[in-house]
């Protein structure tokens, strides 16, 4: 470690502080700030990016970068992090991120019109600028990252991981697919249907009772809050992490469950290495690795027989009523029920990833060139028929779903599904780690879990890219099968 | 207005975007955040703070304030206060500014320890730094300024207006006082005693009725915010205003007047010209001006017999009960009760000067060199004595009340009295140009007085300096007469 690397450090530590106060303003706009402060909100956010961008790219950063020595796993995943960022910051054309930023910016809004009309063509022209210019920034980082274009996109989300290794993964979960859902399906009919939970739930109590689970399963009261918000999600920094969530009178999954995916996000925020708080090897691996933490939580912890048992009794305890509705196996019908829909948010475990897999080859195609805008919702509808056998009657319902394309977010998508796949396959690795981990969720205890993800998921940082990470955690990278041996087991048995 | 003073203009306004960014989190600090957030808060604010001063210092900065021209009050009055924030952050030597930071901050960690055991002797070494290091920042500020020391001090928190101004003010003062205070509490015991308010108040129904007085007194909901913490305060920015109180379930005034008076605070924020927000001259005009605004929303405004009369039948309405205790004449006796404490902060309005003019008469010596830091505890019972007849029974009541002077703010505490007795003067000019003030204030309607703060004082931001402002509005510089006038008129009469 010498001094060139002790000053980036220092210069790394002030761009994530801004950061940090970027996340804290952007959490504020959401859950706190009176409509009228959104103007001045954006002028601060502005200057704090702006501020951050200038940090990074002023000349002395190259001549540091170039005269930095760093020695350790750490330091050394932690310098080479620094370069990453700054070829990212620097190897494109600022007519180029200006551009791309003001064709987001506008996509964005005609594109609101359009899902609301369901009117792809009143879209498409914005969106083909924005995959344009898409095109070209993918172009431009590729060489300088060593990654082929759609992956130096894909890689600003997820670092470690290629689209040729997803795409035989996704290939696999194709032909599995079309015979498992057919047959969860077949099971489930013949279950019969669930018995409906009746509210009304009172907002406070469940935001009592999300808030204890919450702290239940292992986040601290004195680093978290939960609160409200239109869109829920999980901000702040590490050491003071925000939950928000939304409250249904009629509904009590929604938020609850809701809040335990966004406390998976949250635990792996405070799990982050203390020592290298600020730096870049001390934040998250990437988004696929966050919605594995998320996921590990949600879909294989809380939607679990045991955790069900749990939570059927504290919903009970809370709410009364007859014992029935919040027996665990009718918990299990409700919060696991299959089926073919046209809405990806709405998707259940076993459908979600076909959802994914067509906007991932689809993106992949446009930014190759290989698919024209215009041809995009041809291209959807007959994706949707061919993975999941269902064609959306209007494209409100099809393409125009997502803001991602919309806003210029091309490579994200792949995440969602790398993240449920990796949860399968880090939960296998625990469960063969811990004993009665079973009987600790049906008490409601994810303790011995969480030790096991503090220390070969959170603890990890940003040391590790995607594949090398489920590596050093599972024994190998990737692999599809983990994932469908939990569906089979939790569906299809 | 040449590019030189554009690229000030450019440059003043990101380094106000951070301050807003700051002081955003700050109320988040103090309003939502957990404690667990606290360390790395202080890096953010560290970060930000840190990036301003680097904004303000830069190279650049000298050269476009030499080559800049601004043609107009306004954008003259700006260049000229931008020209000051610069002397500001570079007039004192790096060592100084840092001793000074760390000197202030030691001290203030043992005064918190020195006023629980009530133990001079235990902060007296860290005050005799803090003040030793705040003669040498006067010192060196002062010909920079073309002020003398202590005034250069006091500029910092109240620019334009002398110390030299203040001592004959508030010498007229302190003659009033010594007849007049006798004379209030002598009617006072002729009237006899108040009937009490007695709760519970519950904190929702306190909660709700503030918020409701607080937009009624003309707070856009839209722009503005009501939350809980300790110390309450008015933070925010001008458009997104955070206002905070603390309830007590057996005491209403406390919460609902101090809701009140941060409202005035807020309402001088909501109206600072849009045109030169971020700018300096578009920030508020200093802390006496501030202060004159939140007391004559509290003072003037909400404790005339005209606002009680208001306000004790929205208290009844919400509250119920007895009629007799809600009277305008019984809340006057509750909320205008005059006594002789040692307490500045519990102090009323005939009182409070005395506990400033001592401090104020203080610590202008201690910055001369005509105090030493070991006579504080006999000069301040003298004071005491001299002015409204008592000796503290021990130094926490007395010279370590306060956290101000140990935390290096000297020059601040004529502000209070400053902006009392300016908001009697503006009080009264604001009377005669409205015709049935009081009859609209018994309806709660505030918003013709909200009309000329807004054209006399909040929208004339910083471009005068305290005396001209009141010149401008008043058509004289602060005349103590108005305030005494006011006094009689209340308490003596």
């Amino acid at each position: 470690m010498n001094a060139a690397y002790t000053r980036l450090k220092t210069r790394f530590g002030r761009i994530a502080a801004l950061g940090e106060a970027g996340a804290m303003l952007g959490w504020d706009a959401s859950a706190m700030m009176p409509a009228g402060g959104g103007e001045a909100r954006g002028e601060q956010l502005a200057t704090l990016a702006g501020l951050g961008h200038e940090l990074l790219t002023a000349p002395q950063v190259a001549d540091d970068l170039a005269a930095a020595e760093a020695t350790g796993d750490w330091d050394a995943a932690n310098l080479d992090l620094m370069r990453r960022a700054h070829i990212r910051a620097t190897a494109l054309p600022t007519e180029l991120v200006e551009a791309s930023t003001r064709a987001n910016s506008a996509c964005e809004k005609i594109w609101r019109e359009a899902r609301r009309t369901s009117d792809f063509a009143l879209v498409r022209p914005a969106l083909t600028e924005v995959v344009r210019l898409q095109r070209e920034t993918a172009v431009a980082l590729s060489p300088a990252l060593g990654l082929s274009p759609y992956d130096a996109l894909m890689d600003s989300f997820q670092r470690g991981v290629t689209a040729a290794e997803v795409e035989p993964i996704f290939a696999a979960y194709e032909a599995f697919l079309a015979t498992a859902l057919p047959r969860a399906e077949e099971i489930q009919a013949r279950r019969g249907a669930a018995i409906p939970l009746t509210g009304p739930f009172p907002v406070p109590a469940q935001r009592d009772l999300a808030r204890r689970l919450s702290i239940r399963m292992g986040l601290e009261a004195d680093h978290s809050r939960l609160d409200e918000s239109l869109h829920p999600f999980c901000g702040g920094t590490p050491t003071d992490v925000r939950i928000t969530t939304r409250y249904r009178e009629d509904d009590v999954a929604q938020a609850l469950l809701g809040v335990l995916h966004e406390t998976g996000h949250a635990l792996y925020e405070r799990g982050l290495p203390e020592a290298f708080a600020r730096q870049p090897v001390g934040e998250a691996a990437g988004m696929a690795a966050h919605e594995s933490q998320s996921l590990i939580i949600e879909m294989q912890t809380c939607r679990s027989d045991a955790y069900l048992a749990f939570l059927g009794r504290e919903l009970r305890a809370v709410f009364g009523g007859d014992a029935a509705p919040y027996a665990a196996d009718n918990l299990a019908r409700l919060w696991r029920h299959v089926g073919r829909g046209f809405i990806r948010v709405d998707a259940d475990e076993i459908t979600y990833p076909a959802h994914i897999i067509l906007r991932f080859r689809m993106e992949r195609a446009l930014i190759a060139g290989d698919l024209a805008v215009a041809d995009i919702p041809g291209a959807w509808n007959e994706g949707m028929q061919k993975l999941l056998g269902i064609t959306p009657p209007d494209d409100a319902r099809g393409c125009l779903q997502d803001i991602h394309w919309h806003d210029g977010a091309f490579g994200y998508f792949p995440s969602y599904t790398l993240g449920a796949m990796a949860a399968a396959q880090l939960m296998r690795a625990a469960r063969a780690a811990i004993t009665e981990l079973d009987a600790q969720l049906a008490q409601g205890d994810a303790s011995a879990l969480l030790g096991w993800l503090r220390s070969h998921v959170h603890g990890q940082g940003s040391r590790l890219g995607f594949q090398d990470l489920l590596r050093a955690a599972t024994g190998k990278p990737l692999d599809p099968a983990d994932f469908q041996a939990h569906l089979t087991a939790r569906y299809l048995d």
